[in-house]
């Protein structure tokens, strides 16, 4: 899942970069607008939903774009790919901006479904120490996942992926975010997934330090460690 | 998914296609009927289970009957699946007619196991540039995910549309009709799932301005990209 | 799924269907009292637990006990394995038996672990038309789910029957009892999930109605109908 | 999944225990916390949630952290693989301290995430003889799902102990521990998930004697019934 198959030209795996995050985003912040519409106020209803939606999108973006670009749709899990030697470090830039621009393309795509305007920026606070543990463990668990399913086919680790994610919408207390592209881009919606700018920062710092602090276990437990 | 076995008589898939698609608007419309019935109310809840019960439904259909007639249950899955050499374009009229006749006595089935009166035309408004936008989005979506999944078994490419269409309710902003048939059908039902027959138009020029668009796309990522 | 393995005496597989189908009343009646007392007198979320709680149950016992008995479960999906030359005849009343007998333990343990009294009669009204029009519907529907299947693995059948049973749970006007011995047993409780006495020869003769109607259109897509 | 693979050191697989069930207690109690304070008192939907979180992390554990230790996150478990053959008698001790040591950590960590004080002792009071049924019959499942999976692939078997313990959260009186290592963590959890201390031994009680009663039924249904 974290290979970008040789036989495409840079451009056309960057491309579909942009279109998985596109719909992550979609699926992330469209179905968090139509859950606060339709839940009568019940947050846990809506959180639930959203978790869903969001598990569901995964699933299917991974399937669909997996084979083509890795579906990363995440920095983090594209630096990862590239640390543990699966993906080209010049690759790198090229896949970030694609899944930064993506987000942001997916979240203005919702907007204009749910007939909302398109250009907003959050004002939902989302700081603190727990915050930031939450992230942290969202991001080192993500990161987890994506190693330790490289052993099996693309459906079982699209819904490795997707079953985590929804989980971890309710398990951490940030629901987990865990991915420094679709921070930027929540920061961009004042609707139910939103983030504002300013707390953005600290959910990064906190997803960036669980890849530094996860890649030693890792390297410990992965087929080097008979090694060790 | 896309290919119709050799086989069999045109008569016996088409056939398969009406049961088909009846069963997904049996799915479709019963739980939104008895949704609507038991959820106190909150129209989240209510589309929650509507969503759960077609993505479960859909699942099953596209296994049992799949490996039939491709269990397609959408005229723009056929003309997909004829654009890209799949399925040939004279069983085409056939399967559009049997998915539209098929979704409509399941609507029907519906509405007679709910003591309703089987004949109906809904009152439902689904109009306007965002509604239209996100058929445009849902539409491309499957049809993305219809040709991603090509790759796979069966059981995962159903799973994947499952997956897609009960998530879609949610992220895409029309609830995800993506079918003209299925558009069709709904118009005949005054109940949750309705459409009323004026907006329907729009709907499914939405739906078929998906797949002209799309079409190019996917010409371009599937295997014959690298020629480009 | 609906072979019996000819290596294991029948006294062995019949007891694996007691126990299959006692843990499958468990976790219909169990769930239903939970999601009763659980859900604030919401209707819809007590059958939306209901359901999940049956479609997963489902799916880890015909995964556990398939291989030992074929985890029928069901007097109708016996009885269309012995009519399709998979199951021996002469096994039939053994199984019917065992499967009754199992269903009634099974209410009886979820009694006891809800500190309920163990005997109780339902008075549950489950009748009508539409009630009859939607256990056939049910009923033939899952002997199509059963038979389409066969083709697959044991794990993708099994997610099949579940995700069905937890689909037609809301799709059907009768949440899909779709089981004779489902059926009797749920006459012996008065909990969410009941049925009254009276009312089950009604559903009983519903399901069995579909296992004749729908038998003929097995053999006309099966492997036999290019023969016809 | 009950094995140890042979070439790492049981010190590696029992630090993969510990951040298997650390994980496992950080969805069950994280999520319990976070579903209680959004679900706007309605236990049912803060009970469902809590139920969809722990089976997908149970999934996703499972699937990760299994080829290295056999994920048991279970005394229960591996006292049960130790019984049968599969698992080394010596390396019983380890692996029950390491999943007690990481099912309290992971209750912490909760804790951390949600600005919770980490020391806490649960006031929930868990009692009494319906519930010690269950916990029998939850425990007993469990482990004829663990052994009846054992012929599958491990993400079918993963698949199969997550829509296990998601759904007997409902049918079982108890919202099925089933876990001696989990039940003591969540003694240490003054939240949704918690078990009143003098409530524990009652549990521990019901799930060890599930073990001891359930195993020669196990021997009876296993590859050696032919034998009998």
């Amino acid at each position: 899942m974290t290979e970008r198959p040789d036989t495409r030209p840079l451009s056309a795996t960057a491309l579909a970069e942009v279109i998985a995050t596109a719909f992550l985003l979609i699926a992330v912040v469209g179905s968090g607008i139509a859950a606060q519409r339709l839940c009568g106020g019940n947050i846990g209803l809506a959180l639930l939903v959203n978790a869903l939606a969001t598990s569901a999108a995964l699933f299917v973006i991974i399937l669909t774009i997996g084979p083509i670009s890795g579906a990363h749709m995440n920095p983090v899990v594209t630096l990862a790919a590239a640390a543990t030697g699966g993906f080209e470090w010049k690759a790198v830039p090229s896949y970030i901006v694609a899944q930064i621009a993506g987000a942001i393309i997916g979240v203005w795509i919702a907007h204009g479904m749910f007939d909302l305007p398109v250009l907003q920026i959050s004002a939902h606070v989302r700081t603190g120490a727990g915050q930031w543990l939450a992230e942290f463990v969202a991001t080192a668990g993500l990161l987890g996942v994506v190693w330790g399913c490289l052993k099996y086919e693309t459906p079982t680790a699209a819904a490795a992926v997707a079953a985590y994610i929804g989980g971890a919408y309710w398990f951490t207390a940030s629901t987990s975010f865990a991915n420094p592209a679709v921070t930027i881009a929540r920061a961009f919606t004042d609707t139910f997934a939103g983030i504002r700018p300013g707390d953005a920062p600290g959910f990064i710092l906190a997803q960036l330090a669980a890849l530094i602090v996860i890649y030693p276990a890792y390297r410990r437990f992965s087929g080097r460690s008979t090694a060790i």
